[in-house]
């Protein structure tokens, strides 16, 4: 079963906010072996939205529309999905209840272009709202199925996850899931990623290999396409290969972050960690604590954005940060060094650069960031020349500082190192 | 003159990676008065893409299309817009020695494949690409112009900034700049701001007006759909009533961040800032520094995570941890005072909470936060009751802290406090 969405509102169109909605959607229906064949982002304009709808559902079994559905003069989908399907709007008294309702339960009445919203296309059954006060609906047309959800990105998780979704199974998905594995990788560029695993991906035709460059990461995404069950096989010998040919290379699959892969070999080796920032400016702490549950090895961290509080807070010597400069391997090591004496931990990770956009020189361009790290044996320090934005070289340097370690506890730790399976 | 922009990939329709070239391409044309029409996401599949491509030029004057150029057995756009338009795809002599000479300069040979990227279709002038290796191009047919670009989002916003724009400005853009302004306002959620401007846009029905929730933040977009001229000036009374009706709830303006604008005032009045945070991360003081320029009044922070550094770098009491706990008031206080005085600074901002998922009591639920600000006179602490996911907690509570910081500096160094002009 094929399925097609579209997102409504000019906001979209105009590149003003990214959609949201249309990406969690798909998702979520081919997790339930529904793929979306094409996505489409429409202005707030009946005769757009109602072209549309009319194309969407003449090519598509189940057509998933979100936005405009609100209050305000420029939530019109109802009007455009009525018009699409020569249907009335019928006021639905129900609705009209519940809204008046909720703003009972505040003290005042539903302002008049509340009621907007109990007014839905002819045969339309309404989702009810769990939070919120836009209604979903469902219309059958001619054997196509049309959902239409809020364009609130909560309100829409909340009713696709436990109302639609549910439906769509029963109705649609015979047992055909979809396989999707996600093989992610960081410390080398997309074409190096390329060139290891070309010869890999060339032998099986009848798979979908992406490789996906992020911020810092590269993925690969293998998708299995046709006859699920057969290449549910073949999906797991090519991430056997793949991952054999990357080795190291490889954080981890799916869902799954480099942070939360980093935190689990702290955990496993009962290691205590702590870090000193400068150019990242708290994003790699920020990274290490997005992981529910990093109070139990991420003891704390120190942003040492000033030269002063580098000397007061974690030591580095006046005479270093003279002699070479905040951002320099001297610099970085005694940050690392001092962080973990002073915050008594296992591992101290430091960063220090030159984030950009200003702030380069001609020995030391944009994008130089040193990263430190210091244990109970000693201490080193690698050297990077990033590039892009600067809250790219911010991620970019967290990212490879939570790479340092991870590769650090693999060779100190991991009896097989090297292996991340 | 409308334009529509067919963005391919599978990884798109399935939702594993969200588009953000299509708001890119879209928000950088309408800047030259180019209003998008239609954005619609293809999958990697020669049927779809031509289809999606005749009912583009069907409707529209520009089509632009990204992604499916490189040169894997996925990369299928060029196939697809060949056969759309009935043309055949064409060695590009040119093409294929650039291609050549690209792995030459590292030592290697051109892969096969790779040559797949010197064929266009017949007719096609190419686009150079200032990095990587997949061209872009320009097609013409029957009046309709159809621009393909790379889907590395920073190859193809080099080509669209660098050279696309330009060619569109000429042949198109008839001096008729179309008005965007967006009016960002934190403290209070959409309901509220909705309710206290609804009478204001109910009145400029030629001015379309949207109210967009981003976590911490409201944003009021306001969008001059046509005449711009006329427009521009109502534009410019609504801005004027919004921002009068909203007060300080306001604090600034298109691109602005709340980092800049509190960046701003910190400059402005030659105020140090620290920050000490828990629940938040890291993220307080990543925002912070996602200003260019911060470090002239960003001394540094600490992510005082585990209780032991709570009392070790600031000076927090043990018997207050113990007696009201890490998330209370006090702790907050002592947090920001001990900041402020280990930093050396003006004014230092704590943050204490529970992020969750996990954490929460009966007594304190899953995004409870307290956020203290101490200065030279004195501190003071607000309680708050976020609400969402880990990630959302921690940004709603860092955006609260800035606003807290924002209020508190408009209030005591502005002499017109409320005025945020």
């Amino acid at each position: 079963m094929r399925c097609e969405i579209l997102t409504i509102g000019t906001e979209l169109t105009l590149g003003l906010v990214n959609d949201i909605n249309a990406p969690y959607i798909s998702k979520a229906l081919s997790d339930i072996g529904i793929l979306c064949d094409r996505k489409s982002s429409i202005p707030d304009d009946i005769e757009k939205i109602s072209a549309a709808v009319k194309e969407a559902i003449s090519r598509s079994g189940i057509t998933i529309i979100t936005g405009g559905l609100g209050s305000t003069h420029d939530d019109l989908t109802r009007e455009g999905i009525a018009k699409a399907l020569s249907r009335e709007l019928v006021m639905q008294p129900m609705l009209a209840a519940m809204i008046e309702q909720r703003f009972k339960r505040i003290g005042n009445t539903a302002p008049e272009a509340m009621h907007r919203q109990a007014y839905l296309p002819q045969g339309a059954e309404p989702i009810q709202a769990m939070q919120g006060t836009a209604p979903g609906f469902i219309i059958r047309d001619g054997g196509k199925v049309i959902i239409v959800l809020p364009g609130v990105p909560t309100e829409m998780q909340q009713m696709l996850d436990f109302r639609v979704i549910q439906l769509l199974k029963e109705e649609f998905s015979k047992n055909s899931v979809l396989r999707i594995r996600c093989i992610k990788t960081t410390g080398e560029s997309e074409l190096v990623i390329e060139e290891k695993i070309e010869n890999i991906f060339k032998k099986y035709d009848n798979l979908s290999i992406s490789i996906l460059p992020h911020p810092g990461e590269v993925h690969i995404q293998i998708v299995a396409k046709e006859n699920p069950e057969k290449a549910e096989n073949l999906a797991k010998t090519v991430e056997g290969e793949i991952v054999e040919a990357l080795g190291e290379l490889v954080f981890g699959f799916d869902q799954e972050t480099l942070a939360e892969a980093v935190g689990m070999l702290l955990k496993k080796h009962k290691l205590k960690l702590a870090t000193v920032e400068s150019c990242t400016g708290g994003s790699l702490s920020d990274q290490v604590t997005s992981v529910s549950g990093s109070s139990d090895y991420f003891q704390g961290g120190m942003v040492t954005y000033s030269n002063e509080l580098k000397i007061k807070l974690v030591g580095v010597s006046r005479e270093d940060l003279l002699k070479y400069g905040a951002v320099s391997a001297p610099v970085a090591l005694a940050m690392a060094e001092g962080g973990r004496h002073v915050m008594r931990v296992d591992v101290a990770l430091s960063v220090t650069g030159i984030a950009g956009p200003k702030g380069g020189t001609e020995e030391k361009n944009v994008g130089l960031v040193f990263i430190g790290l210091a244990w109970s044996e000693g201490s080193y320090c690698e050297r990077f020349q990033f590039s892009g934005k600067r809250s790219e070289i911010k991620i970019r340097s967290s990212t490879a500082a939570l790479n340092m370690l991870r590769l650090f506890i693999m060779e100190k730790f991991e009896e097989t190192g090297g292996d991340v399976s």
